[in-house]
C-alpha cells in the first residue's frame, strides 16, 4: 500500500498510518467489506515496527471504521452497519451535524494508544483452546487469602469502624501509613506517617509522579525493557523516553549519568528490584551510585518497588532509597503480586515538599482510595498470617521459577540466552539479532505459546530483542510443556536463518 | 508590601505572590520568625483575592518557607528547623548539591494549587470548638448501610467469586454495568453494559475526560458557581475556564450558547440535578437545547449526576443525556451521595468511540478499580433494602432542608437571598453587592458558623458573591442553630454597610 510517513514529525507514525487509512476508507477508496494487509505484511511493507500498525488498526477499531476478526483479519467497516454515502465523505467542520462516530472520531484526543493495548491486539490470537500463555505478570489465586480479607473487612467495618463508610483523606489511612513506615523504616527507609501516601495501586503512583513532575517535551530515563504501563503514562505526559540498558546487575548507571549529563531529565523510573521484564535486581554498587547521581543532579527518582518480597536466592541488598540522603528518591510499594490485585493499593514513601504535591495530586484524580479496602489491608498486614503465606507464596514462586530455568537449560538452542531472575515472576528470553522479536512472537504462538511480544518493553526500537516469560501462575507441568514449545519454535526459526545464510552464502560463492 | 503582579502573562498571581515572597524570605529580606501580614491585609493591599493570598502561603508552607499558627498568624520559616545561613542564599542551580527542601522547591511543578486546599486552610480557624460547620457536602454517616455492606463483602468474595481478588477489566464488573445500564435505560438514557465504564468515583470520572480531550488553552464551559475539585481538575489541564451564570431554571444555555459560538470551546461541564453548590434543578426545556447545542457544534458536554436521587419535590426532569441523539453527552452516575463514600465508584455513561478512548484512560491512571468493592455495591443495588434505604435518607435530608428553608425565612434580613433546592445537599447564599463573599464568610466565622466560600466555586472573579450552605450531615436543632448565627452575621454587616453609607452620604452633603 503506497503510504507516506514521516518521522521526523511529532506526530506518532501510528498516527499518521490511521489518518491515511481514515482517509481512504471515508473516501471510498478502501471499501466497505474490503480486507486490510496483516499487520505483519503492512509492517513490512512500511517499514514499521507491529506495534505501530497495530496501534493505527486499533485506533480504527476504536472509530468505528475497521473490525478485527478472529483468525480471519481486519475488515473496512464496523461488523453490523454498512454507512450510509451520506455520512462518509464529509469533513469534521464547525458548523454541521455530523454522525456520532464522525464527531467522536473528529474530536482531538489527548491520549496516546497505550501499549497495553497493542499487547492485547498482538495477544488475541492467543485465546484460542490449547494454547499455553506465559504472558500474565499476576500471581497464582489460588494462593489468594480469601477467608482472611473476607473475616477482616467485615470486622474493619462493622465492628471497628464504620466511620471508614465516610470520605477518606487523600494521605490514606493513618493505621496503613503506619504499618508501611514501620516496614519501611526496619528496611533501612526511614520514615514516618506523614511520610507515606496510599495510592490506589502503584500504577496511580507512578501516574501521580508524571502529572506531577513530567509534562511535555521533558526527558524521562528509563530502564530498556521496563514496565510497559509505565511507557504509556510518561508518553501520555508528552514526556521523550531515553532507555537505558540492562544488564545483571541492574540499570547501567553509568550509561545513565551521561545521558543525564547529555539531556538533563526530570526523572529516572527504575524497577531495582524483581525487574519486570528481566527479573534481574540491582546490585548494591548501583544502588549508590543511582541515589549518589540524583543528590548530585538534582533529580527525582522513582523507585518501583512491586515484588520485592518475592527474592528467591536470599535477600536484595537495600532500596535505592535506603541510599537517598536529599529526598531525590520517591519509593513505592506494591500490594498486588504480594497480597491481591483486586484491594488495588499501593504506597509511596516521599520526603519534604515533594509529599505536599503528591497528596495535592492525589487530591485531585480520585481524591482517596476507600478507606474500606485501606482498613482491611492493615489488618491482613498486621495479622501473622500476612508472614505465613508470604513465606507459602515464595516457596510455589520458587519452584516455579526453578523448573522454568532447567526447561531452558535442556531444551533451548544454544543461541537463545536468558536472565536468571533473583526475584519476581518475569524473565527475558534475549534473541540473537538474526531474530526479530516479531518473528519469535509469532512463531512460539505457532506452536502453542504466548510470550510477552519484547518490543512493548522498550522506549525505543530494539536492540534488544526478546520476549518476557511470565511463570508465577502456572503449574510446572505446564510451565514446561510451554518452555518446550518455545524451544521447538526457537529452534525452527534459527534452522531458517542458517537455511537462509547458507543459502546466501552458495550465491555469493557463484 | 511592595509586591508587583502582573495579570497580562499566563504565571496565575499566586505563583507570582509566592515567588516574590520566596525570594525575600531567601534573600534574607523577610527575617525568619517575622510574621507575614494576614490573609485578609495582603489581598486588600495587592488588590487581589483571598484566594490567591491563600493559594500563596499555602504553597510557601509546602515548600517549608512559612509555617501556619492556627489564631496567630503566618510566619517566616519552618516551625522547628532554623536554616542555616549558608543554605538560605543560593539558587537552584543545575551542578550544585541543594539541601532537600532547596532542590525540591526548586523542582518544576505541573500542578495548580487546588481550591480544595484553599478552602481547608480557609477554614482551619472553624476547627475550633464550638463552632457549626455547614460546609459539608457528606451524607450522614448515621444512615449508611453498614451491617448490609458487610454481609455483602463478604458473600462477594469468600461464596461467590474468590476471581475478584484477582486483577480487573479497565471496563469494570459486568454485573455491576448491566446494573447500571438497566437503571439508566429505565430513566430515559437508553445503554447497553459496554456503554458503560466503572471509575474510582466520580471526580476520578471528570479527570478522565479531562485528560482524555481537554488541554493546554482549550476552553471549558462551566456553570457559575459549580463543583470546585471539577474547576480544579479543569485547570489542571492547562484549559481556560469560562463561567456560565445559573438562574432558578439551571444553566444559562443561551449564554453558553452565545460563548460556544465565540470561543469554540471543548467541553461543557454540567451538573443539572441537585447542582452543587446552588442546588437548583435545570429545567426540561434547557436541558434539550443543551443536548441540541451539543449536537449542533459538535460539542462534548459532561453531565455530573453525584445526587439526583435525592429530590424533595417530585422527580427531576430526565438527564441532559436521555435527549442525546448523537452521543455528545458523558454521563456520570455517582454513589458517593446515595449509597456511601467510602465505596469510592461511579459509573460512566457514554456511547460510540468516546467509550473506548475513556477506557484506554482509565487503563493507564489506575488501571481498574477494585473488583470486590464493585462487586459489592452490585450486591447492594440489587438487594430490595437499596430502595427502602434511599428511602429513609431522602425524607431526613427532606427536612433538614426544610428547617434550613424555615430558618433561612425567619431569621435572614430581606436583603439576603437564597437558592430553594429541589434536591441534593447544598444551597447558595446571594449576598447583596455591598457585602464580599470574603466578608461574609468572616463575619459568619466570627459568630460561630462556618460555610462554604463562595469565590472557591468560581471560574472567575465574582459576581456571584456568595456562600454555600450544606444541610445533609447536621441534625435539624443544629442546623437552625447555624442560620440563626449566620443571619445575625449577616445583619451586623448590612449595618455596618448602612453606617458607612450614611457618613458617605453626611460627608457628600458637606
Amino acid at each position: 500500500m503506497d503510504i507516506d510517513l514521516s518521522r521526523g514529525t511529532e506526530t506518532p507514525l501510528y498516527r499518521q498510518l490511521q489518518s491515511a487509512l481514515s482517509r481512504r476508507i471515508k473516501s471510498g477508496d478502501l471499501k466497505h467489506g474490503s480486507r486490510l494487509p496483516s499487520v505483519r505484511a503492512m509492517a513490512k511493507d512500511l517499514g514499521v515496527s507491529l506495534i505501530t500498525v497495530v496501534q493505527a488498526y486499533d485506533a480504527l477499531a476504536a472509530d468505528g471504521l475497521v473490525h478485527a476478526s478472529v483468525g480471519t483479519g481486519t475488515f473496512v467497516g464496523s461488523p453490523t452497519v454498512t454507512p450510509s454515502s451520506d455520512t462518509i465523505a464529509r469533513d469534521g467542520g464547525w458548523a454541521e451535524e455530523l454522525g456520532e462516530t464522525e464527531w467522536q472520531t473528529a474530536l482531538p484526543t489527548y491520549l496516546r494508544a497505550p501499549r497495553t493495548a497493542s499487547m492485547q491486539s498482538l495477544l488475541r490470537p492467543a485465546r484460542r483452546s490449547g494454547i499455553i500463555s506465559l504472558t500474565s505478570g499476576s500471581p497464582d489465586p489460588s494462593l489468594f487469602p480469601v477467608r482472611a480479607l473476607g473475616r477482616l473487612w467485615h470486622r474493619a467495618m462493622v465492628v471497628d469502624d464504620p466511620r471508614s463508610l465516610q470520605y477518606g483523606t487523600p494521605q490514606g489511612d493513618l493505621h496503613l501509613r503506619a504499618w508501611i513506615a514501620t516496614h519501611c523504616s526496619a528496611a533501612g527507609i526511614p520514615s514516618l506517617p506523614d511520610d507515606i501516601l496510599i495510592t490506589s495501586g502503584v500504577q496511580q503512583a507512578i501516574d501521580l509522579v508524571a502529572r506531577t513532575f513530567v509534562g511535555p517535551g521533558d526527558y524521562v530515563l528509563v530502564e530498556s525493557p521496563t514496565f510497559l504501563t509505565a511507557l504509556d503514562i510518561f508518553d501520555g505526559r508528552g514526556a521523550k523516553l531515553l532507555g537505558v540498558p540492562v544488564d545483571s546487575e541492574g540499570m547501567r548507571v553509568d550509561i545513565a549519568a551521561s545521558l543525564v549529563e547529555r539531556f538533563r531529565p526530570k526523572l529516572i523510573y527504575s524497577i531495582p528490584t524483581a525487574h519486570n521484564p528481566t527479573g534481574t535486581t540491582m546490585s548494591e554498587g548501583r544502588r549508590r551510585q543511582l541515589a549518589d547521581l540524583a543528590r548530585q543532579r538534582n533529580l527525582l527518582v522513582l523507585e518501583d518497588d512491586s515484588c520485592s518480597d518475592f527474592t528467591y536466592d536470599g535477600d536484595a541488598p537495600p532500596a535505592v532509597k535506603a541510599f537517598d540522603r536529599g529526598g531525590h528518591v520517591v519509593f513505592i510499594k506494591g500490594f498486588s503480586k504480594t497480597v491481591v490485585p483486586g484491594l488495588r493499593v499501593g504506597g509511596m514513601v516521599a520526603h519534604g515538599p515533594l509529599m505536599t504535591r503528591l497528596t495535592e495530586s492525589k487530591s485531585l484524580v480520585d481524591r482517596f482510595t476507600s478507606p474500606m479496602i485501606q482498613g482491611t489491608l492493615w489488618r491482613y498486614l498486621s495479622a501473622r498470617q500476612y508472614q505465613r503465606d508470604l513465606e507459602t507464596a515464595r516457596g510455589v514462586y520458587r519452584r516455579r521459577r526453578d523448573t522454568v530455568l532447567r526447561a531452558l537449560g535442556e531444551l533451548m538452542p544454544r543461541e537463545i540466552t536468558w536472565t536468571v531472575p533473583a526475584a519476581g515472576f518475569n524473565l527475558w528470553i534475549n534473541l540473537p539479532r538474526s531474530i526479530s522479536s516479531a518473528e519469535a512472537f509469532e512463531q512460539a504462538l505457532k506452536e502453542g505459546v504466548a510470550c510477552g511480544f519484547g518490543d512493548l518493553f522498550l522506549a525505543q526500537a530494539p536492540p534488544p530483542n526478546g520476549l518476557r516469560i511470565s511463570f508465577a501462575d502456572k503449574p510446572e507441568q505446564i510451565l514446561e510443556e510451554g518452555i518446550r514449545r518455545l524451544a521447538a519454535g526457537m529452534r525452527k526459526l534459527l534452522d531458517d536463518e542458517l537455511g537462509r545464510s547458507q543459502e546466501t552464502d552458495f550465491v555469493t560463492a557463484v
